[in-house]
């Protein structure tokens, strides 16, 4: 991680500091209209409370930075050490994720106290210059908070839509965008393409080595698929018709009941449905705007009924760094792309030396990588090169899809 | 119901309005050092959040009550209907058991409001005299709410055992009295007896009617087994010997890997355990004090190693109204006693009319019966001839054991 | 059980050898017409395939007769004590109960073998007179095969209706026979009654001590409910109304998707169902016919739907040996009769010593019992005091329902 | 699929006859040694009976071929149709995959009638000379039972290895043979490289389009893991420590219980496994022979802890394909060889047209690409583009591990 941390080891140390205090704070203004019981609850295992996000992130700076390098640091309660590690094997015992639910104590108020705590002793590491290696990690841990603000928002999201009340989370979450334009074909000419980070600045490791691949031409969708478009998918038995799907999603489709993406209401007497389930609330169905929540399987039993297909991603990397960048709406900030392509390791991968090495590689099997970003991540935090991952059957992140085809 | 009802219609105005505040006034107290997040979790679809608790109880006296008999009685909000019904299939749709933790919305205060609601109008409702149906029910609603109050002690004990911190849910909640007696074997006569309520008061219905049953000769132990005792049983191997076992029991011993009662500390260096945690946190191991928190498969077990058997419920029931019962101690107070009883209908067992009939009669199969009362049953609550059940493998009770043998 | 093997040490050696060649040849018979396939495969934990039950029958009289007391017996196989002992802990370790059915080696040819040379042994065994014990032994190892004789054939219908072919696995096996006389309410006086095996002859421990129980004036239904009666029930909505089931019952119905007796074919246009699948085949719908294949949840379901009720075991062993007992028709021989008692032991019962204790007392929770006989238990082996038991969802027995009332 | 099926049109019908009789004949002759028990049996979902490959195999032609084309052919049953059908949605519905092994009707012997009955009827049909369509189904039909052949192989030790007396299930099968050399690594030079079939001859659909990748310089070791080596990794403490695992590898490794390779027998007194359970019963741990039976994790495992990882699809194929693949030892018929490849499509894949479309492509998610072929693989069914695929925690396949590193 040596070139990344070399140039943060470059920032002022106020200029360091003041960038700390925004990240961290955006948490805690993320989470400030949720109650306390909002904030403790735990819908599925996969999903953690808002309170642990606003504690892991803190834990996780604790335990990279300030246990090993904080000059007299002291925890306010080693007990935070086991409840608030997600998985990192080398870093100790873990909590059970399925149970972070349960941990009404400490309370959100203890939590806050921790955050503080946390802050102060960062504020101080952070006001002398720091070696490479340390401001590595702090950058690190500032992407980190940042997945998990995303992360907050999508857990909090699963959590309240299993209230049969139907309650507004976060009221001033933001709308996903509609693109506004209608949709075409991007010609893309494919030939030899280099993908991966190439620097400057921070990527995980998985984003590299950059490394060149082949690719043969193809045509990416303008913009994202919308809600309307996947409509008259469902309209035409798209649920029902096993010849779109891959065989563990139509698998999927029976266990689950699945008849339409995550959070959409049952359809109405007009064949849309009666609203969306969203952060702010139900909303009403925009046929122009892009649709959400869908899971892998769902994404290519679409594009299989569209007479298309998922695009892979070093396709839709080279895409948007390529000469046709522009004419591609909506590859940033409004959802995360699903892409034909399996998260393995790019050639030459190594994970980073030490606990943070588990970050990344472990994961590699078995999951999808989705690439661009969303509504719900931070400034500062999308990259072309980006590998996010779940696996196919995930739909309570801000997934959605981009239509590509052989040219 | 009408025996209990005719006389409790005969209560004066004032003083039923008394006793519907004093009840409802003890959950309230009960949960009071309980923050919002306590009171929102649930651990097991078994157990319910101590909230839920607080809105199920003032449910049932809008139900019953309120919107049949509370003139222009107006709800806070109809989904709770749906929200806060338990188990009743003639009332409605119920949110599923499981989902309870999940309802941040509405929160404490909500529910405090709720209740506050309900309060005012039963005030008004119970300001002039009552039929007997409705006397009936106002009786009902109370006693209902008293098993609540138990079961909010036992839920939030169990959900607060999930923490690895082990904090104390109610640092002011009662402690298991020691018998201070040595064991002795009460002798009973055996014979014709009468068990089943006989009035007056209130009762369940499935306390009734009362009726002979025919007991051979037997002895009771004069106290509660004890800690110390079943630390012996333990240390014999009893967890570990499939001869005390019963085949159902024997598997659940695999299946959970129980090696104590639920609530033990793991054995010290001594072969105690290093304490039992309890709803005042974690307390040192009491010899002399009753064992708690045992399934009816290691109550049986115990039994068995100790060369004798659990009572009938009759047999409980014959001795705790016999001339001996004096000499038998702890009947009622500290832990319920299993019994080797399967819940069934008492001969003659019709249960009440209407939704109320739900209140136990479909729960007669699968269960064991428990006497006595425990130290979280409320005052006014306990009689000799309640009948509690639960499924062989609940460990989340106060329930503890009473030695019995043929004569 | 030194009464019943008292008199039968008094059987002369020829009577005993009649009776063991008797009883082990009708196994044979029973299983002749399947073919190694089909004797080989087991549809579920709780049903064993035929070889199995042939192998085990033997292994019962190997283990407690041939190895301790056969001068010199040799095993075929040592590993047949672990494969074909069925529950007996105190008996060593055994195969995994799910896993029958995988058990291709031995074969069919090396089982019967096996039968053989048990049968050999047992005829030089059984060529002296014999100590009571061993004569007790020598009876129960009968009982037990003859108890398993009726449980392969419920285990091969089960295991045979999982095939969409619907073979006919048994096609001599015997018809349910109708009763042939209208529904007449037969009254009992009540009172006290003896009940439990009151000898001479064999019975299982758990079919005493004989006691007497005190029951009030009943009435008995003097047939059992048809095929035509339960219809009935399903075209009322019967599987739909939550109000007629116990709330397990209820639940397992909405889980199973349970909307007839085990068996029935689907409905055809006149709402009868389209046949009954049996081990003769599918055969005809019979309204006059007792139905078949009942859970203990569906029998109460169907009598709280015809105003009646199960009879306790004591009411139908009271009846059935009481001066009305000539009035009821299908007592034995037709289905097991589900009654409202659950299986807890009789007062002062104590299991058998030794490893035969394991045979009865050890499932003495969460199961009902059933009474009579069925037609597919062998002659000989049917006792009035007989308790059979199974699980509340249990519905591959031949079980159904005779109806009771309060007087 | 034109160029293969034109090529294999021109065939002699007297070529494709015996090629026909050839294969068909190879898996009677494999099942030989099974009795018609063995040959019922299903241990677990993915894998199937004996007697179900030897009736789907013909399946596969009577519903491909004979029906749609075979002039005047009727089935012997209609029932086959769904009995038989493995997972082609088009081809109406399936028998449940999990109870295949309760089909002892149509028996063994109805089974072989069926093989004779399709054959009788293919043998008509390939008299004559063929159009390109129906010669690559015939070419499709006989490579399907090919693959079923090896999988016949896999799933009865699967089953047999069940039975606590690990009987022999085919004693002529072969011995994994040893490579005889000492480790070596083979440098490979990376750059362009094409890989994918290029033709002639039959190939799948998922080994196209042929395609060109860009390969960093690597090395391969020259043949494969051996079980001494493997061996090491365990006593090194390989299954009890994290480092060396992904994730979902790790947890598979506690909820199963895994401690060493599938088949290992117990460790003995010189902590080498007291022999390894094969389709010959058991044998002796051989240090120089190939490991088999490993799953994705273990194979990645092992290697993360040897200083390597396992080489892509494409590597595997490119140094197969290259220059120095003499030096590459057992790249065929000893193991299948684990690549650090997902099943992903390869860029411009369709799926074949029609039914036979859902062969492979509807199966490219969450599976992992095994290289090379097994002992266990028919004769001519082996090729270097060939794209095995199985879930990552697969281990009943002979399934090993070649290494691979970065130059
Ligand atoms: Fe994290
Ligand atoms: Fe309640
Ligand atoms: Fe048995
Ligand atoms: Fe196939």
């Amino acid at each position: 991680p040596m070139n990344a941390s070399t140039e943060s080891a470059l920032l002022l140390a106020a200029e360091r500091q003041a960038r700390y205090a925004a990240v961290r704070s955006h948490s805690v203004a993320l989470a400030a209209p949720l109650s306390a019981e909002d904030q403790c609850i735990q819908s599925m295992p996969d999903a953690s409370p808002t309170k642990w996000h606003l504690a892991h992130t803190s834990w996780f700076f604790e335990t990279l930075l300030l246990k090993p390098h904080g000059a007299g640091y002291r925890t306010p309660d080693p007990a935070y050490a086991t409840l608030f590690n997600s998985y990192y094997e080398q870093l100790g015992p873990r909590h059970p994720r399925p149970q972070r639910g349960l941990i009404t104590r400490p309370d959100l108020a203890e939590v806050h106290a921790y955050r503080a705590h946390v802050d102060a002793a960062m504020e101080a590491l952070l006001a002398a210059p720091l070696e490479a290696e340390l401001a590595f990690l702090v950058e690190l841990g500032l992407h980190h908070e940042q997945q998990h603000q995303e992360l907050l928002q999508t857990d909090i999201l699963h959590a309240m839509s299993m209230n049969p009340l139907r309650p507004a989370a976060l009221p001033q979450a933001p709308r996903a965008t509609e693109a506004g334009q209608p949709f075409a074909w991007i010609e893309q000419a494919g030939g030899e393409a280099w993908i991966g980070h190439a620097g400057p600045g921070f990527a995980y490791d998985n984003e590299g080595p950059r490394h060149p691949v082949w690719l043969q031409p193809y045509r990416l969708g303008n913009r994202l698929v919308t809600q309307g478009e996947y409509q008259a998918f469902i309209a035409d038995g798209g649920y029902r018709r096993a010849a779109f799907w891959l065989s563990d999603g139509w698998a999927t489709v029976q266990a689950q009941g699945w008849t339409a993406p995550a959070y959409w209401l049952p359809e109405g007497a007009d064949g849309q449905p009666e609203g969306i389930y969203t952060l702010r609330g139900v909303e009403a169905f925009r046929p122009e705007a892009p649709v959400l929540h869908l899971s892998f399987y769902e994404a290519a039993a679409y594009a299989e009924w569209a007479g298309a297909r998922l695009p892979t991603e070093a396709e839709w990397e080279a895409a948007a760094t390529g000469p046709q960048a522009a004419a591609l709406h909506q590859l940033h900030g409004v959802a995360w792309q699903w892409t034909r392509s399996s998260y393995d390791p790019y050639p030459g991968y190594r994970p980073w030396a030490g606990a943070v090495g588990e970050y990344n590689g472990k994961f590699m099997v078995s999951q999808l990588v989705l690439r661009g970003s969303s509504l719900a991540t931070p400034p500062g935090h999308a990259r072309d090169s980006y590998r996010n991952f779940f696996p196919p059957a995930a739909r309570w992140q801000f997934s959605g899809l981009r239509l590509a085809q052989d040219a």
